[in-house]
């Protein structure tokens, strides 16, 4: 899912993303929250139609935002108090307000507000943080049950449809603790489970690691989704793993820093060696970026600082993970899930 | 002409720029000369294809940029001093030089290197600034002459396909010295002509009356090009005088600042008053901005600092002072100049 932190991925038109292939994109509940306001967006009929996305949306809870707001926060059972990092206002993210929020918002899929457990945490401080994440997860159910037919196209979409929560699997770098997490996350009962609470500073091999503990009890007839994750390779990896779905700033982020994921490795577009370079960003990528420009433009671009830098390489990165994520259902059809490969490559 | 400085028209794709129907867009020499570099855009294959351009393309010589950069330059006969608004390196543009250099880029029309006399100017320094001018214009086309079957696709197109290059009138506020350095330079030859030195700081009346006075002894049967205007109604204003061409930065500027040309006026998207606006930017624009996001969406790309706002607001600006170019060529073919009006309103 390429990231739309304010309601829009990041110089990226809709057709744009459209023409990608692109069926889901997540937005920022901190983020939307504070700019333009929940209420402003469910006045405008959600976010679908305030942004011109039909297509499917996820928002996450805001918790990993708020909780990356070190000497901002505060947190307790009922909530986290938080200062914006705009204006430094005061505000409170319970459970039932980040559901509120969400529902307001009308994302097709929302999650639980849960703690992700800081790293390095001991087994007890772990523990601790994942008996409250769920006790968060129930209220949050409890809250989405109460006020689901609140989502702003309730009316409009007939009752059939209606917003998917998520619940969200903490359980820190423990797989004791994660395999308990799960199994009592899923007696709390939702349509799809996340695994959150990774990438957040440990080794690939114990991300992976406690992937794979969890997705021993997640049932696999439910969407699995690993928030915040990662490199072509790692989700390549994730997907074999069994893991269905996955967001992550990266293909964004680092097209706005110059840096293309390729077929051939990842290219960091302002280096000299790409002054005359006339070939495509990537031979093996059929996308629009490769099929017009040059290496040798997109550093020009990139090295004058001109806009249209980072629309082309963002382009190009999402075109990159949409292909590598369209190779693994070609794998998984064939029922060969090994032979999954990143990139446009394992296209040919 | 949009305006595309350094081989890219700010934060809008190529592919983008034809379905907006741009025909020709321009790029300015004093940018592109200090980056990428003309060496390096002629060992490119020329701008057209450095930047996978093919439709026409018009360079600017450089001398209104070095002109404007007060402090850094320094002019005398020979051409102009000038330290690199970048790095404050020296260099020295003369006539030749920035034919050679606008050789080496190979747009299809250029432009001879004059100098635009400041404003205000008395009577005899004006003629001192228009006779240097003229001496120019010569030196310009003496060395393109000379020199023009250098450009670099000159074997790919063919001995009768050749960059077109246009003399530029001067005379500052003065519409006896208007018309001689017309006369004058339609005597040493050009196949099209340029109104340079206006906008500068005089009265839009100032500049209406200037391109009148030089559009008598303008030959009708070339093109006839005011250089760096201007508003949507001063556009149509000209044409209706006569004058064939026109570039400007405004529609591209104006809208990475937030400012929308509509059929109902200037629209600053940053105002409280579209926070909730579902409307379409302009009701009469067919554009494809028009046609998907709202100024409530708009406004909150802007405010929130979104990438995607420069872009949208860039795209709806083209798409409206192309509207009323093609409003004005609408009016012309029926004969009835008259006619003439800005924007898309006079479409339907």
């Amino acid at each position: 899912m390429p990231v739309g932190t304010l309601g829009s991925v990041k110089g990226v038109p809709q057709d744009t993303l459209e023409e990608l292939g692109a069926q889901i994109i997540l937005g920022n509940t901190y983020h939307l929250y504070l700019r333009p306001g929940h209420e402003l967006v469910r006045s405008m009929g959600g976010l679908h139609k305030f942004m011109s996305w039909e297509r499917a949306m996820l928002t996450d809870s805001g918790g990993f935002q708020v909780f990356s707001l070190s000497g901002l926060r505060k947190i307790n059972e009922n909530g986290v108090n938080f200062r914006s990092h705009l204006d430094g206002s005061s505000h409170l993210f319970t459970p039932e307000r980040s559901i509120e929020i969400q529902i307001a918002m009308g994302a097709d899929i929302i999650m639980a507000f849960d703690e992700c457990t800081e790293h390095p945490a001991g087994h007890g401080r772990t523990r601790d943080s994942m008996e409250m994440t769920l006790r968060w997860a129930r209220r949050c159910k409890d809250h989405f049950e109460a006020h689901k037919q609140e989502v702003p196209w309730y009316s409009a979409k007939g009752p059939e449809r209606q917003q998917a929560l998520f619940g969200i699997v903490q359980g820190g770098m423990y797989a004791d603790l994660r395999r308990e997490s799960a199994q009592r996350t899923v007696e709390i009962g939702f349509p799809g489970y996340a695994i959150g609470g990774l990438s957040v500073g440990e080794s690939r091999e114990k991300t992976r690691e406690m992937i794979a503990a969890t997705l021993e009890v997640l049932p696999e007839d439910k969407p699995r989704y690993v928030m915040g994750v990662g490199y072509p390779e790692e989700i390549t990896q994730y997907a074999a793993l069994g893991v269905d779905m996955m967001d992550c700033v990266l293909p964004t982020r680092a097209a706005r820093h110059g840096l293309l994921f390729t077929s051939e490795g990842r290219l960091n577009i302002k280096n000299t060696r790409f002054v005359q370079d006339q070939g495509p960003p990537d031979p093996a990528c059929k996308c629009k970026v490769c099929a017009r420009y040059s290496r040798a433009y997109l550093r020009h671009l990139f090295v004058a600082g001109e806009p249209l830098a980072g629309v082309l390489n963002t382009i190009h990165n999402l075109a990159y993970y949409l292909d590598t994520m369209r190779a693994v259902r070609h794998a998984i059809n064939l029922g060969d899930p090994s032979g999954i490969q990143s990139g446009s490559v394992s296209m040919a």
